[in-house]
């Protein structure tokens, strides 16, 4: 009798980070189910992302999960009318937390992940967060994963629930060494803060400049679909 | 010169409970931004009336999130096919939680709750979590609020944050009491599961028990409107 597979809920935004993840989880034997949280962010199109990533890798089920956190939290993310910044010289350097930071993001995406966890009987939690390219977001730290894991014991019936951060102490590059050996094809995945409605990345936000530098890095070729008026920066 | 008055964020179902709360926070010098968070429960009448409790008690700013939790939490608040008990000889007791449970419910909206303080620098949450006549809720105790601190001082850039939860050691009867104390009034205040469109109570479902032995343990009048046919009971 076969034993039966483990579960894991894998917070998926449908950018690269999360993907890989995905595949990472996939690749260790896990049941997937992906969770994509909706947060007010200023595009959908990630959306659109997560749907066609967490069917193409297989994932058992796929839940969108929306709520409204650009009416309480002050972030460039989520406030239609702040300036995301661009073609920034450094990115994320210790002490600095970036304007792109959303108030307890990391922590009420979990919040919700491991509400989906106790109750399909999952108790091993993704995410994509990785100390090294994002230095400066708090609840990216390992101390906060581990922080969580405890309230996730004291806040449940279950209790026993783990956090896997799989990139935590890659860069980008070798996050995308990562993926690209498990078969992850990049070009569905969406990084940019601000692309247009196909899709297409702007190539100068802090996510895009990340995202290109990595694939630079890597020597992998960047499938990503850039605007026409960035494409030759 | 005036010292700046203390901010607070107070979690309002618009309850008696998280009503108490407020009216608490109120007493003690908070300046009140109150929250309700809408996951899914079968009834909005809830927040028509924690408007009006913000509104009447002075706070200083009501906002309202909306998160589908009821998409993924398995729950009988949440799941419209669900019998909601009534009519329980007990409630609460230790070690059995009830089927009104919701994964991680507290989580979530301390964590919405903590993404707003962070965003207006307030450092205290205010809870109407009670371990008294609540001990089958995981969520409830002590030991999760302070795994909460201990989560939101890893998750956020500025740490610092307390919760308080002014009713933890409190017996409904006293919950009634203190709120009365301070002028409260509880007809705009609803606990029942499952209410008729005008708000009037069931006078049957857990919620309602729980609230009419409080008046009654309390020696004042119940002001809850309750349905006709339950009325005599």
């Amino acid at each position: 009798m076969a034993t039966e597979q483990k579960k894991a809920v894998v917070l998926l935004s449908g950018g690269l980070d999360s993907s890989t993840c995905l595949a990472w989880a996939r690749d260790n034997g896990y049941e997937c189910y992906a969770l994509t949280v909706s947060y007010g962010q200023r595009h959908t199109i990630e959306i659109d992302r997560a749907r066609q990533v967490a069917k193409t890798l297989g994932a058992a089920d796929h839940k969108l999960v929306t709520v409204n956190l650009g009416d309480i939290a002050d972030s460039a993310l989520t406030n239609p009318d702040a300036v995301v910044p661009k073609d920034r010289d450094h990115i994320g350097s210790p002490g600095d937390v970036p304007v792109t930071y959303v108030p307890a993001r990391n922590l009420v995406m979990l919040s919700l992940a491991l509400s989906w966890a106790e109750s399909i009987d999952a108790h091993t939690l993704i995410i994509g967060t990785n100390v090294l390219d994002y230095s400066g977001y708090p609840d990216c730290r390992p101390e906060f994963l581990r922080a969580f894991e405890a309230v996730a014991q004291q806040a449940t019936r279950a209790g026993g629930f783990e956090i896997q951060a799989p990139l935590m102490d890659l860069h980008k590059k070798d996050i995308i060494k990562l993926g690209t050996s498990l078969g992850l094809d990049y070009g569905m995945t969406i990084s940019c803060y601000d692309p247009d409605p196909k899709g297409a990345a702007c190539g100068h936000c802090d996510a895009c400049v990340l995202r290109r530098q990595g694939f630079e890095q890597a020597g992998v070729p960047d499938p990503t679909p850039y605007m026409k008026e960035s494409h030759d920066d």
